[in-house]
């Protein structure tokens, strides 16, 4: 008798992805190239070759034959937890969203997302909100008709939001979200107060480029990340890329007047880059070995960039290390540093917010996002919407919306059902830490003296090594014990920063 | 009527040929890649996406189908001077040599080269011919069966040969040494005297990489490379690869003792760079976007190296620059530069040969490689027939052969027939650079004052504008006035180094 791995359908579909996954991983690596070294004038001809490379990985996995495979290996019934039950679960999920939709629907969205990019550029470097809105029109139905064709029980924003956080819906996120923002905003009023003590350019000095990059490294190194399978190198937007088995790439970018961007940057992506790196690693390209979602991704990043780099701990073992590096930074206490690098003041961009106040930028595009795709909100309406809301929640007049709807590339690239994911990875990341600080004995400790390895083969042995063998929510479960919620994440704000 | 262009046999092939440049170009830049900032853990998985992407381009190129389009396009009878015409007898060309070997012997040729370059670098470091004699005799093997398959009117030397050399042929190349060997060798004699004055250790000093980036950036520049389209890494073994249109990427490597290594690299290097960058741009992937031959792209790299880098204007020029970077060649004159880099003295190595003996170590390989080919040398007698060989042109006792017949890569990678590119190559740009005199008014001057851009202009308009459109050697006929011969380049020896 067959035993299940050689079950012939299921040997089909693994044989199949590998291929598509050598055609989407070439195009991984165009990509990277695209955004790091590439000479400008081949910019036609590298389209070129990631279109086709796109629509050969694209073809090759819609074809009707994959259809077949699935529900011969549906038929066959293979246990829900078993390896190859998983994979035939993402194979549905992926083949029936990628099928779903009609080919001129795809091919219409990125016609529309090719010049909604650019229009979007305009109209923030204008901050003219009119410049975009006809373009956002078109991405918003288009989302809308993406959505009807995949499907949804209460919300179409549910059916979008699938394709960054399978099973996530905007009802459960919309609680998530009530329950977070209160807390918020009583953790925030008393931020603010512990800040005021904390001067702005506290760390404003010379830090040259070739210094953060020796020190960014080490503390890439010592946290994990593996350098035999992986590289830093510089771009204007950071990322973590991977462009094949034992290949992951992470970027960022130097501001010589403030070492802090560029080494909090290389945290985050090589928590990011830690994952895909501690990823089942004979399993590349099936979904098993593949990270499960956004959210369980940016929980990898956010751990290891705020629970880890800013925490108390950390710069009692780097502050000597970063001497060395930055001799100007003797004059500063390691909890000097520590108070710098966690100073709470609300501001107009994301990205640039602190851990505190970032939520209620995600809370505020979520509601948006998803009022949008209901149909109680017009798009015409989105900016005084925005400016009306943010300065409830931010205590902060918007003065254009270049800082206000205008400021995020997401909507231009037609990515809607995207931005809960980052707050998702907040509430992920929390509740791991706190699960990992009762299965790790003295783990504080361990972090003061730069020991990371128990924390890293804990992510692994909970996280990483199980690809996409759990839905997101299902996995989070059995890692902390239970599902994905605001009380782990509300005692980590409350006691570090209203403590 | 149909015109020629949109004869739908031909249409189909440029297609076709699009997208197996499409396959083959990112084949190149994931080359590309590796050599030059992948990390090491992704070999395994790189190696398979190479063999994906050079598997699926070779299939959609010996496809039945597109013999079928060939045979059409011969049937329809383009003009032989018509873009269809030049297209079609190089497609023919490909074809042939691509389907007349059977898919088991390129096979085989794979994986005999695998283990052969693995052998052949434990050969050369124990410096062990009988470690790499076995790897010889079945790459032998196999490119006597290969030319088997091809077919020959002479010596199944012309059919490896043609894959490197379209059109040449053992006894065209034999007769171009044969008149070659007594130039050189009296021109040897009197070059030796003269470069007894110049000390060996003249240039050496201290160049830190970063002055010699810049420098060789702006001399690289100064020639017409073009960064926009292209960009200089750097790697052990120096290359000059086109990753797309538009794309064309050089590599060298640094001696900070010696800045000369990297510099007349770069210079190499961007002479392939340039004809890649002038190849017409709409007809890449067609062979009328291709270059033509090896010994016309080599004819490219040695014209800019040796007739306009090593040439008695260079140092005239750039002087004064190359003192702003290496603030220690003050001491000299540009003359005395002129004479270090020019010096020359009979040596083991090939690759660190000057410019008068190069082609004996070219000739003597050249030798062997028919002899073996042809039966009149077996591979056991390699060793002693080289010594002995080398010895007489040289006058220098090999020590060991790994200063001798185990120096270079070629052969354990099956590449034979390869060699003489280079002396074809070296007679070519003695022989164009012999016609730009006579053509570009007052070119002595203008080099002299680093004015390289009619130089330039003279060889896309003679050479690179003109892809695969002739054969190598009516390429040469039709932009010098004459066959590729030798006199042109003895001339040039006998006054640059006999005078």
């Amino acid at each position: 008798m067959l035993t299940q791995p050689d079950f012939p359908a299921y040997k089909k579909l693994r044989k199949r992805a590998r291929e598509v996954a050598l055609a989407s991983s070439a195009s991984s690596a165009l990509g990277w190239d695209m955004e790091t070294y590439m000479p400008p004038k081949s910019l036609p001809y590298r389209a070129e070759q990631l279109a086709w490379l796109g629509g050969l990985a694209h073809r090759k996995f819609v074809a009707a034959q994959v259809g077949e495979w699935i529900a011969a290996c549906e038929q066959q019934g293979f246990a829900a937890d078993s390896d190859e039950g998983a994979n035939v679960r993402e194979w549905r999920r992926m083949y029936d969203r990628a099928t779903k939709v009609p080919t001129r629907l795809v091919e219409k969205l990125e016609r529309t997302r090719a010049t909604a990019g650019q229009a979007w550029k305009k109209a923030r470097q204008d901050s003219s909100f009119a410049l975009f809105k006809p373009h956002l029109d078109k991405l918003l139905a288009i989302a809308k008709q993406m959505a009807d064709c995949w499907g949804f029980k209460e919300s179409p924003y549910d059916a979008l939001m699938d394709g960054y956080e399978p099973g996530a819906t905007a009802s459960q996120v919309k609680q998530l979200f009530a329950e977070l923002e209160p807390v918020i905003a009583s953790v925030l009023a008393a931020a603010r107060v512990k800040s005021e003590s904390v001067s702005a350019n506290l760390l404003d000095g010379h830090y040259p480029v070739a210094a953060q990059q020796a020190f960014n490294r080490k503390v890439a190194e010592a946290i994990g990340f593996d350098f035999q399978a992986g590289r830093i190198d510089t771009t204007t937007h950071p990322f973590c890329e991977t462009l094949g088995a034992g290949d992951c790439r992470l970027t960022t970018r130097y501001n010589e007047a403030n070492f802090v961007q560029s080494l909090y940057g290389v945290i985050h992506e090589a928590g990011h880059g830690m994952y895909e790196q501690g990823l089942p690693a004979g399993e590349f390209g099936m979904p098993n070995g593949k990270a499960v979602s956004l959210g369980i991704h940016e929980s990898q990043s956010r751990l290891w960039e705020n629970h880890v780099g800013r925490g108390p701990e950390f710069w009692e073992y780097w502050h000597p290390v970063a001497c060395e590096h930055f001799p100007d930074l003797k004059r500063l206490s390691p909890a000097q540093i520590t108070a710098a690098v966690n100073r709470v003041t609300p501001s107009f961009i994301r990205v640039e917010a602190d851990q505190v106040t970032y939520d209620l930028h995600i809370a505020l595009r979520f509601d948006i996002e998803t009022k949008l795709v209901e149909g109680q909100l017009k798009t015409a309406d989105v900016p005084a919407y925005w400016n009306e809301r943010f300065e409830k929640m931010f205590g902060l007049k918007v003065p254009k919306d270049s800082e206000g709807c205008l400021q995020d590339v997401h909507w231009s690239h037609g990515l809607m059902g995207y931005f809960a994911t980052y707050t998702l990875g907040n509430l992920n990341a929390a509740q791991l830490m706190g699960r990992a600080a009762v299965e790790i004995p003295e783990l504080s400790g361990k972090l003061a003296r730069g020991e990371y390895q128990p924390l890293l083969a804990w992510l692994r042995e909970k996280i990483h090594s199980k690809g996409s063998r759990h839905t997101p929510g299902e996995l989070i479960r059995l890692a902390t014990g239970e599902p994905t919620g605001v009380r782990s994440h509300a005692d980590y704000l409350r006691a570090k920063f209203a403590a």
